[in-house]
Parts: C-alpha cells; structure tokens; sequence
C-alpha cells in the first residue's frame, strides 16, 4: 500500500475531489455517521458515483456499485474506485463495502484516508488487498478530515469535536450588561451560523443564555429533515419546562436539584441526566463523553461567557467560530470567556487562525486554541 | 471653474496621481503645514515636480516651478499645472504660490482640492483665473483630503484629526488585570505602529499607561528628523519629572494637583497645562482645542481603557486603529474603552470598517466610528 501523494496523477486528485463533493451533501444529515462520496471510474469515464446521506441508508460504494452496474454490469471489473473513507469491513447496519468491491472485480482502490477508528484502520484496505486488489491512502487525506473531523474526534477521543460559536462587538462583547444580546452581527452573519447550526449533531447552551433569551437554538433556514439534539448545562436546574428549547430534541445536564423539580420536569417528559465534578458543577468532561457515546460527532456551542469559560479554562473548545460587529459596547456589557485572573502574559490562549471572512458589515474568524501542555 | 470628475481627461488623472505621491514625501515632516506635491506638464511631458516637506522650506508649486525655469525657461509658459491643494494667495513664511504660477505664465492650474480654510478657500483660484489662467477643482479629492485629515480637521473644526491605536486580543483585552501589557501584537503590527506615530504631529496617553509602562512612546524605527510632541493626561499630576515620556518635547495637562508638585515639574523644565471640566476632570475638547492651536494636526491616541473611553464618550475619536493578536486573555484582563453601561442596543456605538489587514499574525481594522446625532 503506498501512501505518499506524488504516487496519485492529476487525474486521481481530480476523481478524489469528485468524491469529497459528492461526501459533502452529507454534511447535513448522515450523524451519527461519517460523511464519504465514492466515483467509480473505468476507462477515463465515471461509470457511477455516490454518497451516504443518512444513517441505515446505503453506504457510498453502494449507490456508486449499483449505478455503475445499471450502466454495465462488465464495466465494473477492473475500474478504479475512488472513495473519501476507508471502505467498511464489518457488518453494521449495512453489509460490509469492502466485500461489495471485491465481488464486483474492481482492480484498484483510492482512499482519502482510512478508518479513523484505530482498532479497525487499515482492515478494509488489507480485506482488499487480500483479494488481489491495488489499494493506496491518503490522497486529499486534508480536505477528508476535514469533512468528518467530528466522526475522527469521537473514534480517535471518545469526544465529539467542540465548535464554540461568539456574535461580539469588536471591543469584545457579546451582551449588555443587562443580558440584551439582540442583535449584535447582522443578517448575514446569523445565516452563516445556520450552516454551522445544520451541520452539528448537538447544540450545547447554558441556563443563562437559556433564560435571558429563550432561544429555539433549532435550524430554521435550511431544510435538513431533523434537528441538533439541544443540550442545556444547568446546574440546578432553573429551567422551565415551558423553555422553547425543550420543544425538541432536548437533554438537560444538571449537578444538584431538589428532587421536586426533578419530577416535575421528567413527568412533562424531559430528558434529564446528573453529572457533577468534585466541585458540585456540571463535569464538563463527563459531558462531552456521554454525548460521544450519544453518537454526537460534532458540537456546536451558542453559551454565554461562563460556558464558554469553563469550556475553555478544561481546554474542551477545539475551534472557535468569532464574528465580530463593527460596533463598540464598553466595558460594562459582558465579554466572551470566564477565565481564571492571568498574572502573566505566558498564561494566554493561543489561537491559530485559519480563516478570515466577510460577512455583511461582520468579520467572521474561524481560530483554533493552542493549549499549553501543562 | 469646473469641478466634475468627467471634465478630466486619463492624463490629467496621471499627472495628478504623480502630484499625490509627491505629496506623500512630506507625510512625516510638513507638520504643521499640509502634505502637498505639484507637477508641471507640458506638451506631455513633465517639466518640474516638487513636494512641500518642511515648514519655512519653499511650497510644492516652487519646487516644481524652479525646477521646470532650470531646464528652460521659456517652456513653463502655456504649462499646465497640477498641484494636489489649492495654490496660497496669501503671504505666510514663503510669498504666495499663486503669484509665482501667475508670473510664470502657467495656462492651466488644476487642483485636487481647494483651500480647507473657509475664509481663504478658492481666493488662490480666484486669483490665477483673475489673471486669465484656466483653474480646475476637484481632481482625486478623496485621496487627497485623505492625505491630509488632520490638516483639514484643524482648519475646519479647529481640532486635531483624532487617530486611537488598540492592540487587543480577540477576546478585546489590551492588558492583564496587573496592568502587563508587554506583548500582546506581535513584531509586524508593532513596526506598523511606528509609522501611524511618525505621521502624527503629538501622541496622547494617560497617566495609567505612563505609570504602567513608563513608555517613551517616540519614533524609533523611522528616521523623521523630529519626534512628535507626547502630551499626557494626568488629572493630579501623579507623574515622575524623571518618567521617560518626559524626555522629548512634552505636555502635561493636569485638572488639580498640588502646588507643591506642580512647582517640581515645573522647576524640572515640564511644560504644564491646567484644563479643568465642569466635574473636576481634565476637559478633553478643550485639550483637543488647545493642540489645534499649537498646530496639531493628526493626534495619535495610545492609551488605556479610561482615557479611551472618555474620549469616545465624547465623540471625539475620529478613527480606530486596531490590532487583534490571535490570542485570548479572559474577563479578568483590561478592556479596551471605557464607557457607561448602556441598557438599550441601540446605545451601542457604530463604526465603518474602512480596512482590514494581516500584519503578521495579527489582524489590523480600521473603522471610523459612526456618533449618533443626540
């Protein structure tokens, strides 16, 4: 098997990125599943091409293999198949895709990268290999990762991959001083939060923000046929069962509560669990753990400054989503992060910032924390 | 006189855009004069370009005019001249420029833009056409008024063009909550700096920075042949005779100190001011008022979050200088103005982005604030 990118042609890359557009119209709806396109290719000629949309449905090799069999069943014997994951070995709700090619007598087979779950990586591609077909890896392995960088962070961490959203004033504030947060960026800015809204498998929130504004926190602008499991970090719990977040998909995260709260909230049917660290609060951790074992890939966090805080005092926030309003608030409206007092300037968080946008009259940041070792 | 755009020609933009940068040779130096440059055209060719560099050194137009009388004579007469101000028809420290174009024989005199001195504006045209020269008004206006903002701010609201400088983090912080604000922005953006202060005629802080940091706040890494004047907003006059701002050409304006102090700094050498508002403070707009006075043009601000926000609670910030470094420092660390707490979004303050750039890792917006008329 050979991995280095100077072994894969021109045309290689340009059946692969085929594939990584065809994974794309996942994006939306294949949770808790990875996002994956595959081309099949015989003779310069594309004879089938598919992609998983949604969990229980036919993984990508398969719409691909059967369209390419419409076309002509023949054909299919010693094309190339190009494909953005690993194909499956095992038997999950779906037969495994490594044995659908290999019955299908295709000669060689291209993967973006393997399987990001270290006990299986690599057996699809040996299963393949067995049976004397060419396989190489890592071809536009980036851009793949970059696809199902929620799905990688839950198979290689056991977390989901965290995405904290920020709406702030370019001083760096994100509500007044009496909790009024609406509106601070503009139309264009609020759309793009939907993308990231549509392509999370969870929306994490706190009560504060829970009650100053009573947020739906749902996806309204794109139609994606399901809505982000919506999780609420109230410690004792506040919340009323009348909250508009409730009304979907909802998970309440609490540490301490009277037990009559408790009931009153599960006999209105809520979804209610304990986590609670040493020091009496939600355990942050334990959350994001029993939300991966959920099958959530990718988190998406609207909270206010003590949320966002303590997620980023743990070091849980793997990127940061920052738009910033060309609008000044002062010093008396809220910020963005709770953190502990720095007495030197070694204590900051880093931020690798991998892209600067427009949106509207907004700037939107896309950064990534850089955590000390320590 | 005509004024519209269309009534110049491609070449006329040409010879302008050279009188521009001919101009921006003096960016550093004409204080308190304006930034001017001429171009001296005939049958397509240059004949003489000259810049104005330095207050009591000959004006733009002579440069150019001796230049051209240098290569012959008898060329200048019938030239077209451009020139990015409106040629003086008054006597100053040099005769008036207007007389020498007029003796010269110059058939056309076109103008980026006229004289911003309301009691003089258009008088040096007046003067050419009065004596059967073609004049023209209004060529590349905007890039001219641009080069001179402060210069025109002086002269039509007898105050300086106000230019505050912020390096924060992306959580809006410009210092530790222990005052440590040594270095948020990293080399490039601070380089930048550098030359926003070596344009400005004066540079404005606060005594917290002085006591914070004991700055030199000078131009270090640009030869300019001057240093702008440091004036220090110091309500008590808690300042050091000995603290480094001090060693150049400085002012210290207090609101109420001891006479006792007042007499060491002034036996020291200092230059003191004493401008008192209503609540006891020192009174910016009269400050402001008084550096216009003294000439100041362009006032670069380099400051905390207190005389920041003072500055822009009373509309006096005409431009925003920022500088994000991709870092996050916390609630606990120091904002960046100062303000009352509004209690209604509509209170918020609104700029126009008018430039963002990487300087480095850092981002540089640059965004004029938008003041509500009440």
């Amino acid at each position: 098997m050979s991995s280095a990118q100077n072994l894969f042609s021109e045309m290689d890359h340009q059946w692969m990125a085929q594939a990584l557009q065809l994974a794309e119209q996942g994006l939306y709806t294949t949770t808790p599943n990875p996002r994956v396109g595959c081309v099949i290719v015989k003779n310069g000629l594309v004879i089938g091409s598919g992609a998983h949309l949604k969990a229980g449905e036919p993984h990508a090799e398969v719409h691909a293999l059967r369209q390419a069999h419409q076309n002509a069943r023949d054909q299919v014997k010693g094309a190339d198949v190009y494909v953005t994951l690993e194909p499956c070995s095992h038997h999950g709700r779906t037969p495994p895709c490594a044995d659908a090619l290999i019955e299908a007598g295709v000669k060689r087979v291209i993967v973006a990268m393997q399987d990001p779950n270290p006990k299986v990586a690599g057996s699809g591609l040996a299963r393949l290999q067995a049976h004397g077909i060419e396989v190489a890896s890592g071809l536009m392995e980036g851009q793949a990762r970059e696809l199902n960088v929620g799905f990688i962070s839950r198979m290689t961490r056991q977390l989901p991959y965290v995405r904290t959203k920020v709406a702030a004033s370019l001083d760096g504030r994100t509500a007044l001083a009496n909790g009024e947060s609406k509106w601070i960026t503009g139309e264009p800015a609020r759309r793009d939060v939907q993308h990231w809204r549509a392509r999370s498998c969870a929306i994490l929130t706190g009560i504060g923000t829970v009650l100053a504004d009573d947020p739906h926190m749902d996806v309204r602008t794109i139609e994606i046929g399901r809505q982000p499991l919506r999780v609420i970090v109230d410690s004792q719990l506040r919340i009323s069962a009348n909250a508009k977040i409730l009304q979907g998909n909802a998970l309440v995260v609490y540490a301490n509560a009277a037990q009559a709260k408790i009931d009153v909230l599960q006999a209105a049917g809520l979804k209610l669990i304990q986590l609670t660290d040493a020091s009496g609060k939600v355990c942050l951790k334990s959350l994001l753990s029993h939300l991966a074992e959920l099958g959530i890939n990718e988190l998406m966090v609207e909270a206010g400054q003590t949320l966002n805080g303590a997620l980023m005092k743990h070091k849980l926030v793997d990127e940061l989503v920052l738009y910033y309003a060309p609008v000044l608030l002062g010093n008396q409206a809220r910020g963005i992060f709770e953190l502990p007092t720095f007495t030197d300037m070694k204590q900051r968080i880093g931020l690798e910032v991998k892209d600067t946008r427009q949106f509207g009259a907004d700037i939107r940041i896309i950064a990534k924390p850089i955590y000390s070792s320590e």
